[in-house]
């Protein structure tokens, strides 16, 4: 069975994306957790990887480390459908994964993932605000054109829903105002069960990585048991 | 024939990408070359792309953007080898690849790709060290492992060749200092017939784009003549 190395469920985005891939499509795995921002995490982390970054696959004596390889590599190892079938669903899938996995810094920067808050909508200045229409074009161009077979990006889950899920939890974290077909996409991919496992698992943590929490009051604090 | 839509070949790193792959692997394309930085670039870019930034392919009513897609997109709809044989060679291709597409930025934004001029040798700070030493690392790994069948990283070109080949330009524009091995492949990269080729094009141009162009004195300015 390979073995995925993941950082914090609580902030670790880029974990999120291949879990939640290999969840979905019925891929088993084992999980290591090295948290973030701790003294011994580089070093941890460069056990697994020369790249130093989680996610890794580690699948015998392959090692695969960022998130989109590792989304193609469980394509072609385990052979479940990681794209949509069709060469242009599966181009425009390919392109809209990518320009997540090298883009949306705005929005990455002034919205951190933090799956234990929730903050009142404010404006997060221009920058965030294009990032996010940018999203709601990529949900309403992909769901118009690929959409039909079922409720995801491309009708069928696929790699870019799963790049795509962290930007969807900033997206309610953080009350930003979206347009209804983008509503509707983002409380599908919430209301997964794979995902809700993930962020049951997250709110039981009791790291903090202050470098995500933002300097402002949250409406709520799902994990103020902790 | 898809076309390629790219920007100036002197300076978009991008754009290089796709087009030394599609030329080394013998898919023929035509090419639409919008310059950098002019007034109606983003205007230009939009009617292609959605996405406003190039490299874009188009093929047919496909259209395809972010170089790494573009990669997967080329070997898929045309047959031709994009990454190494062998699952493994494979996994480590696209890691190293995906690794290029998201990362490198302190030796992207220091040394942007400029194949009009050439720079002294100099401390260029120690975040550009360690991309240096990251690459050195990958070139090292790969042709260790995989590189058996030829002067590439995995033996054969690759789309991690692709991937690198700005990177391997700017190591020469900067005079970085790099390890043997490194500087054997750097000329590799450097040698390539499809390479001299996107230079002497490069060459040729006569747009000079500022916000890539160094505060420094330079050695040589190969575009003189302009
Ligand atoms: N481009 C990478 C990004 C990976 C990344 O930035 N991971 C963060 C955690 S979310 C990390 O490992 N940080 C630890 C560190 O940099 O030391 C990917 O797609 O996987
Ligand atoms: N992540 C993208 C980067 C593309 C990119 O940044 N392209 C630059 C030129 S090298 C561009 O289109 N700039 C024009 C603009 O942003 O208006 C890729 O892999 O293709």
């Amino acid at each position: 069975m390979p073995t995925l190395v993941i950082a914090n469920k609580c902030y670790s985005s880029w974990s999120l994306r291949p879990w939640l891939l290999m969840k979905q499509l019925g891929v088993t795995f084992d999980e290591i957790t090295i948290p973030l921002d701790l003294p011994d995490t580089k070093e941890k982390v460069l056990r697994h990887s020369p790249a130093g970054k989680v996610p890794i696959l580690i699948d015998g004596d392959v090692a695969v480390w960022e998130s989109i390889s590792i989304m193609e590599y469980v394509g072609d190892a385990f052979g479940v459908p990681v794209w949509p079938e069709g060469r242009k669903a599966r181009a425009m899938a390919r392109s809209v994964a990518a320009e997540m996995h090298a883009g949306f810094f705005a929005l990455r920067n002034a919205c951190p993932m933090n799956l234990g808050k929730k903050y009142a909508q404010k404006d997060r200045g221009e920058a965030v605000a294009r990032d996010v229409a940018r999203f709601c074009e990529v949900v309403r161009q992909a769901r118009e054109r690929f959409g039909a077979g079922g409720p995801f990006l491309f009708g069928a889950f696929s790699a870019a829903d799963a790049m795509y899920a962290p930007l969807v939890t900033r997206l309610d974290t953080y009350s930003l105002p979206l347009d209804a077909p983008t509503r509707a996409y983002v409380d599908t991919i919430l209301s997964l069960p794979a995902f809700k496992e993930w962020r049951a698992a997250a709110l039981k943590e009791t790291w903090i990585v202050d470098a995500d929490e933002v300097d402002e009051e949250a409406l709520e604090n799902y994990r103020k048991a902790a």
